[in-house]
């Protein structure tokens, strides 16, 4: 039974996922996709093989769970939090209170593709990862999942270019929705909170200009859409997208303006994979939670948060001055990933 | 030049350490350690390749940077902080002020053993790599580096089983002494403080009450410390070692109480070693910080900080919900674990 704990000290939730009878710990160890050689579960033609899709966008003749799809969202099959159930907080503990709660929510998977595209780089001439169709579809899933009252977040993300062994390797990206708010999430609403109340303006919003007058760290920008290396990247070569226009939801982009950050999203995932040589990587949507847990204050969230997509690549090993101190370092300066990224070529079209 | 940067939404402090001319984004992934095949420059007899030693344990009539010694402490060749220099902070940007400050501070290498061992488990009979000698001289640079009025705060720390391209493999820890608090240090601080202001007790106290009486999470106890694995651990097997007497300070720790220390120390890491296969992992020791960034506030830092070592294997990538979210996933149950690492073996004499 998977459950959320929180961290005493750092108030950070942890999932665990939890273990089965007759688990050893080289479990935890190894592979957990086992596929037939050969077989891809997620490929035009398979979709027998998964749970029922919940939603998908199809040729007008074509029935559900079936060929005609460009992009489908199904079931997590090894799903972190799961509906229906509880999302009460429980506390255990004689000298401390110790909180915990079942891991209440929703862990989805969009199919990018139809065709066995492993990475985005392969696809530069082909165009085959629907990436306006896998934006446009989150947005509607994050509208349905915010009419559930016990999910206070959601977070939408993409793993790229990790083991095999791992993770299945047919383009996809995953949806959580969860009953609280996740460390970095919450980190980002404080910071943002705090600033709002000081300065009655947009953390982001100031950044954004700040951005776009200094320019040096500035990886591609476009009416809508201003892709930069952060002035403080955790990472090397990390690549932020914030939409120019302000708004704390997602969901309230126009969709209209999807197709240039489809692009967007796309150019830049394929100028690090070219850098860096396929880097295990990733890119995650920051949009603002639904609700505070448990009836807590958010604030105007709408006036002070900023959605935004945070591309991360892992180019180099991170070890105890990053795990145990939370201390990053990040060889080259802000201002040297953006000049690398600027002059890759990346040649996307809409 | 390094220099620290501070995100401005998390305000949470990133090393740059920066780029030389004409280093491509390559240089980010590959080797840095380019020694002669067979030859190790931490092994005795070699200590002429190395900066001069700051401190040693050796025989009285050895003299410095010569063999006759145990453990040694000398400069880092790649530090990611030097002394002398500034550390004062200073801003830039027109919309938003951007903080950064040169990386001032001290960067040590503890060289654990004159002997080429490479894994703690390789020293299980022959008790080689000298920890309690480890802890000791650790014990003696902190109290060096507090004379800094400029250095805040210092993390002690370990990285085993990492590719040695990346790391030399001869057993050594790094001290590093830093102008700023590291961001997992203040989150620590600032929950332990709300926790005081409220109960009027130290929060890892009421932890290691609620540990020895509950008993499913310990991992080993003796007289002075506690081994448990925490409620709500990021990592599979993630193990946290408690003083049972109350002290935010690690040089509080009286002499005698050093031996059982290393001994517990060195029992978990080759529990996690034996169990999990040499993952990578570290240890790293999180002692309350000397003094306040810029004369801002600690409040009663010995009242509600205890000081305590994590140890923290890698078992499992850490992909996009972990970045991109700061939400870990971690299978096992604390108390499976637990379970798991009290049956292991591991023989260490003191």
């Amino acid at each position: 039974m998977s459950e959320l704990r929180r961290d005493p000290i750092t108030n950070e939730w942890i999932i665990i996922t939890g273990t089965r009878d007759g688990q050893t710990p080289m479990d935890f160890l190894t592979v957990r996709i086992s596929e037939r050689e050969g077989f891809c579960p997620f490929c035009e033609g398979n979709e027998i093989q998964m749970k029922p899709e919940i939603q998908a966008i199809r040729k007008k003749d074509s029935a559900p769970n079936t060929p005609g799809w460009s992009v489908r969202v199904i079931p997590s099959r090894y799903p972190i939090c799961e509906r229906p159930g509880e999302a009460e907080k429980k506390s255990e503990g004689q000298f401390i209170s110790y909180e915990k709660m079942a891991t209440y929510g929703e862990h989805e998977i969009i199919v990018e593709s139809p065709y066995h595209i492993i990475c985005i780089s392969d696809d530069v001439m082909t165009q085959r990862v629907y990436m306006k169709e896998v934006l446009w579809i989150a947005q509607e899933r994050i509208k349905e999942l915010k009419k559930d009252p016990k999910i206070c977040s959601v977070l939408v993300f993409k793993n790229q270019g990790y083991d095999r062994r791992i993770s299945l390797p047919h383009a996809h990206s995953q949806i959580i929705g969860l009953p609280i708010i996740p460390a970095k999430i919450e980190k980002e609403l404080n910071g943002a909170r705090h600033y709002y109340e000081e300065k009655k303006s947009c953390i982001f919003c100031d950044i954004l200009k700040e951005e776009m007058s200094n320019k040096s760290r500035i990886v591609e920008e476009n009416d809508n859409f201003l892709a930069f290396v952060p002035f403080a990247a955790r990472f090397p070569f990390e690549t932020h997208i914030y939409p120019k226009q302000h708004n704390s939801d997602f969901c309230g982009l126009a969709s209209q303006q999807i197709p240039s950050l489809a692009k967007m999203l796309k150019s830049i995932m394929i100028k690090i994979v070219k850098l860096l040589d396929v880097p295990p990587m990733e890119w995650v949507l920051h949009t603002a939670p639904f609700r505070a847990e448990n009836g807590k204050e958010l604030g105007p969230v709408s006036d002070y948060y900023h959605w935004h997509i945070e591309i991360l690549p892992h180019s180099q090993p991170v070890r105890g001055l990053e795990w145990g101190g939370g201390c990053f370092i990040n060889p080259p300066t802000p201002e040297v990933a953006a000049e690398f990224l600027r002059k890759i070529k990346s040649f996307v079209s809409e």
